[in-house]
């Protein structure tokens, strides 16, 4: 069989298994979408469009909804090339019937009153998740999320720290923090028990990891619990000391309560400050994991679970995953979530790190109709890689090549973040 | 169709187009070789044959330019597996009639005396210009170029300001800005009148870009006036302070009269001391765009047209031209023009970057014979490209796919250089 | 031809190659494995499978060998998808003749047995030897090693000396340093002295290269004799001070010696502090070869042969090559030594490098059996570049190919090292 009609048909296969999400943003309250505005509202759609010329008065509360996909399909002409396009289209075709292959300004009113339409029905949420063969998706959430008001164990809930870490002090952390873990820390000790409480609340609503995102220039470093009463005295939650001393405990809670920790390192946020709202970090590819060895040297029983924002990075992290048993490889993020550079990362990964270290992909999205095409776009490069690099040299059978799918798809996360495995 | 014969198909059909070359180093007066010594007298060729192991004997201006000739002709056979050996052999075939498929020590007579006899011919520019279909071409003009004696329309200038900022105190420069602006700054208001008079004699001889190459530690920041003065007073030209002032004062002039402006980052000179002309450069991949984001902040309104030196800062480029709508991907420039890294790097930014945001491919060159194999040699990676990542999956349609070419290889440049359309 | 078969044609005849392997760890008094427990006890193994979560207890010297064997072969199935892994099933399928395609746990007392008898044949060494049809193996001797006791002319010795540079003041350095050369150095000329009669002693013994490996801030720099004094009255031999002076020194002798020096940059050791045996070491990325421009330039005569720790390097290497005509592209070192890189950083060496200045591949072996199936990965991804990018394309005809092949497997190491050609 030559390469590509393998390919495919790994493709076909792998597409066949049900997705575990081990990472996304919906919001378990209103996962799917109820207008097009909720997709292409996305920012990979908002930036991308502002990019190509397109006015920031479309994306104001006050500019109307309609108006504002319409502008953003009219400037789509100068985006479709994109591999963000291309998940929109397959959104439109696979998800509101769209037959087109091309998405037109002239299809705007068409798919909006579709989208309206579809959207509206009750069970738009299960439509989504049957014909995306979504199983199980992980949350991001905010701190002091009371985590009810749904099944936790489909939405699985993940406790987000960067607040905790990078804005102590604003955004009215220490009181909410007071108020999920009745306890307002004024000193080390009495943080230790507030992310005590914390962690306690989490891990007893289904909870499976801890997640924070990181500067390309932060370097974990355990600070002693004088310096950090010290830190509260002065109140300089800015403080390199206080983002180290607090991440640290956090390593401490993970350990404690033997949950992963998911780092996502390399992200410079409101580098463009003009930017449309999530359409202004970008990064500096000069940060390395050598900033994280004394953190992977102090936690050996704690997975950190690694995304990098660069496919630079991608040689460390494959290095230091094949080395250290606690470094875990996560899925392909954000600014590389891009099929070149899956591609060589995803295939640099699986010629060098054990398999059962490495988490393929994650969706990263903000609501459900995204789940399918993201996921796609990698089974795709996978059924790609394991067909050239491993079936046609004959170095795996094809079932022994849907069984490595199977792992860096779903069965390592099932593993790693203690979920009940399904028989799937 | 199979992926090479489609691809074979594109790469004719986009080699159809006339070229339009938004970056050489023609010089308008004697755009095209005299001789063979004109054409291996390239860097990339003595440089080469140096590393290989030439004697720089043969490369004084004592030395006979055809035993110079001869000589890195027998060189060749040391480097004849490289990209800019195949520049060579396809010039030979092309404009020389050369019928060989390798250029061996015994052609050297040959090629020199048909490179003679054929380039004495009176419209020797012509044949080449027709023969490549080069249609316009941009040159890069030192400050003080009076702009006149041919036709800038075609030969379009470009402001080269690497002297002002990185040799102010030397080769002349005061007195030749003097000469061109009728002001020899003393101050900070001087030296925006000066400035404002250089801008003005380039954009009413029709340039239609400033530009300007960067080492990997150069980071813009706006300077005071104050500041400035105080430079000016103690002649400090080389200070760090000087060449961010009068940088983000070239930046503030593009705003003004409109010209976008080309930044070349990442290179440093004179690294190999010992190293032939024009090949002592070399480069520190430790670099970052984020060192231009403040630039990129304050002047929304001019096109960054920005050429980065290593395919590592590749991702960089894609990332901060996907999310700036002011900053534009730019070429494939120096030790980043060779196919290995242009493959990965025009696809990263084909997927990831608005197609109207590119701007694909310049020549770089010296010589107008220089044209034809360079752009051949991306328009055939480009072709394997939209063959392999587009059309072959259907995601465009061939006729898609060759306005895809057109708008990167001439349609970009065009608008964002605002050069009327030819209908090409 | 197809590419795929093109491919294969060029693979079978390159394999006939007799192999010069310019850089190994070889004991030449047990150059060949005794057991099992010698190819398993490779760092690649252990730490993989300590990476995958097998107990270090298995890995001390009390331990049985044929369990802890046994046990790597059970934690093999999480990594059998590595090169790493594919590098054992292929020695014990050509040197074991095991028939399967795959290794499990219940081939661990077949294999074992298997082993034990053959590996005690008296020809073992020549077995391996002519199989592999290994011609000439570099060695990378401690700075005290007698060289005596095997044919030098086979196992090339090389001096290796990172101890010099890096722990002197620890491991007996001086008067190991005293033994072997007469002389324990007290100031910066009685180390020149040392230095010069240690260099004399290899040398005299067929010594052809001097070889360190070097952390990723390593920077060289000349030290004066009055500051190498200092330090050796302070005895501060950890300090920066003495690593750059003995270095320099060290380049010295090499130039004074005509001996090529082996770079090996970018590695820092002990990160992982619990790692296996050889298993600790990784690396920061943020490292350049402009480091080395000081050295580069004030030695043109010695040849440095450089290896790179990270493919993002690559570009550097490439680059500094085709300029430096004393830098040589040598190998895909250890965390590079990964198809995906491998073929990356080989086909933008042989696109942009004079091709006389390029060593493509050494082994890095501790023990004979490796050198076939790494040469074999390499001769792979060379066979697949050579197709792809110069036969099909019509750049080279077939001959052309494999004599390309055979300068960059083993006619640049010949040169540079000075070995007779042996007509191969």
């Amino acid at each position: 069989m030559d390469c590509a009609t393998l390919s495919r048909e790994i493709y076909q296969e792998i597409c066949a298994f049900p997705i575990l999400d081990p990472h996304s943003h919906i919001n378990p309250h209103s996962p799917a979408s109820k207008s097009l505005d909720d997709i292409l509202g996305y920012h990979y759609y908002t930036e991308l469009a502002f990019s190509a010329g397109m006015k920031k008065t479309f994306l104001t509360p006050e500019a109307d909804p309609r108006e504002r996909v319409r502008e953003i399909i009219r400037y789509m002409s100068q985006f479709d090339n994109t591999a963000q396009y291309s998940w929109f289209l397959e959104i439109a075709r696979e998800f509101l019937g769209f037959e087109g292959n091309k998405i037109l300004p002239e299809h705007a009113n068409w798919l909006w009153d579709t989208a309206e339409k579809k959207m509206a029905a009750k069970d738009w949420e299960r439509q989504v998740l049957n014909k995306s063969r979504l199983e199980r998706i992980f949350l991001t959430n905010d701190f002091d999320d009371p985590l009810t008001g749904w099944d936790t164990s489909f939405y699985v809930p993940c406790l987000r720290t960067d607040e905790l870490v990078f804005h102590f002090g604003a955004n009215q952390v220490r009181p909410r923090l007071e108020n999920v873990s009745g306890i307002n820390p004024g000193s080390a000790k009495e943080l230790d028990q507030s992310l005590n409480n914390l962690f306690q609340h989490f891990v007893s609503r289904g909870c499976r990891a801890c997640a924070i995102s990181l500067p390309p220039d932060f370097h974990p470093e355990k600070i002693s619990d004088d310096e950090l009463d010290r830190v509260f005295r002065a109140g300089d939650f800015q403080s390199p000391t206080w983002k180290q001393g607090v991440f640290w405990k956090l390593a401490e809670c993970c350990a404690a309560f033997q949950l992963p920790f998911d780092l996502m390192i390399g992200v410079n946020r409101k580098v463009f400050q003009n930017g449309v709202f999530q359409g202004q970090d970008l990064f500096d590819q000069r940060t390395s994991l050598i900033q994280y060895a004394g953190l992977f040297n102090a936690f050996p029983t704690v997975p950190f679970c690694i995304s990098v924002l660069t496919s630079n990075q991608n040689q460390e992290l494959a290095s230091y995953s094949w080395i250290f048993p606690n470094v875990i490889t996560s899925g392909h993020w954000w600014y590389s979530n891009i099929p070149a550079y899956i591609e060589q990362d995803a295939r640099a990964r699986l010629q060098a790190v054990p398999k059962t270290k490495q988490i393929g992909y994650y969706s990263d999205m903000y609501k459900l109709e995204f789940g399918l095409p993201k996921f796609n776009m990698y089974r795709k490069i996978l059924a790609g890689i394991l067909a050239r690099d491993f079936v046609q040299p004959g170095a795996l059978k094809l079932e022994e090549a849907l069984n490595l799918a199977r792992l860096v798809l779903r069965g390592n996360s099932e593993r790693i973040f203690k979920i009940p495995a399904t028989g799937n």
